[in-house]
């Protein structure tokens, strides 16, 4: 690599292809480092001209890189105080994702039990979700969801084992009820984007026996990918409920 | 109001109540103009200073404005030129929004036919949802979208005759198959903010008539609420379509 700098130091090195734009390696170089937990949420970004020395590159090429690190959430701009890692909040959306209606149309935050944790073989397409390979090892923890005396929502999780051990070592007590900040606790891994797809299906024998459904009724499935900073996915979920119940908020712009 | 310009020109009124942070009053005051049309999707923002010149506010409270706007996805930063009203692309969330299957899992864009549009007096839940009067007048578009054959998905779409007028005077043929460009164009309205619920719900007789479902069959109905650069909320619809042929695609983060 030729020498950008114009310091006495060697630059640090970039990430991604030589052949991309260097605004956009140096966008991979800082979302690498939120992935890999160099920086954390509410950390300090450095100021532009020390990034701009570390890595060799021209103050602007900092500045286009940050514009689009603001743009897809990953860092925010606190007027006066500089630029900082941001902590993607998906509570609003977590909450609002699987609203069961209670009798006085209330929001209900259900409890959650985990059921089973265990490594199976991946099966073909939560592989191919997860980026990894067919029979490979993967975390598999079924949660049930309970509210009003019963069973609401079954979800199946499934993770990479070399990021989230800790998830089958700690007890549920140590996780807890919410599992994105038990991942970023627990296992040092940062959920930054997830995208969701909900379909309508019937009812398996078996989701009809947990969830008290009858023969015919329908449940909805909502199958979720989420990634960390550099956008590589970590976990793949899917989530069923008795689709009558469902209602599911979203705001978007 | 005192007068916070250096400059000889008395500065430009700001929108907002006195109490809130000149910032936030310049936020609204720049918002109220893209709301009005005054400054268009893909206009070029004033340079900053010269904003801080126009409003009489400091530089600081101007940055600090804009950070806000490029926040919520109201102004976008580019890169060497400056910033500039975005348009707010909901292509990727339309397109996804109610994805109908079809034999090779491929995506639909299905065709709209407008098949009355009139004027009602706005029932009490519209209302409350446009921040209208119960029985003030509203105009009342009834969709239905049509794919193999039949129409799959019905819309109700209730409109504020203040602001679109145009959608009840100009033909179906000039209005086309997209209503978030046909606001623009034809009504000077751009939608910046929507937010939609979905649940599922039994079907009505008449839904299931037009539908083609049988008796006990589910559908599943999108509320949506869209807001223009201001926040004012400017249409409120609900779609209704098969509940087994629903799928619904988000990313967030």
């Amino acid at each position: 690599m030729t020498n950008r700098s114009t310091g006495s130091n060697p630059p640090a090195p970039l990430e991604g292809d030589a052949h991309l734009p260097l605004y956009r390696r140096l966008y991979q170089t800082i979302a690498g480092r939120i992935t890999s937990g160099d920086w954390r949420p509410g950390d300090a970004l450095p100021a532009e001209l020390d990034l701009a020395r570390l890595y060799g590159v021209a103050p602007g090429t900092v500045r286009k890189a940050i514009d689009e690190l603001v743009d897809d959430g990953l860092i925010e701009r606190r007027h006066g105080s500089g630029t900082f890692i941001r902590r993607p909040n998906f509570d609003n959306m977590m909450v609002r994702f699987l609203l069961y209606r209670d009798p006085e149309g209330r929001e209900i935050m259900p409890a959650s039990h985990i059921i089973s944790r265990e490594i199976v073989p991946a099966p073909a397409a939560i592989a191919q979700h997860l980026g990894m390979a067919e029979g490979e090892d993967v975390i598999r923890m079924v949660r049930h969801r309970h509210w009003e005396g019963a069973a609401r929502l079954l979800e199946d999780i499934y993770l990479p084992p070399a990021r989230f051990r800790p998830m089958i070592e700690h007890s549920p007590e140590e996780i807890g009820p919410l599992l994105y900040p038990a991942y970023e606790r627990l296992c040092g891994q940062l959920v930054c984007f997830i995208e969701e797809e909900i379909t309508i299906l019937d009812a398996t024998p078996e989701d009809a026996a947990l969830l008290g459904l009858k023969d015919g009724d329908l449940v909805v499935a909502i199958e979720r990918i989420a990634k960390n900073a550099s956008g590589q996915p970590i976990e793949w979920r899917i989530s069923r409920g008795e689709a009558r119940r469902f209602r599911y908020r979203i705001s978007v712009g």
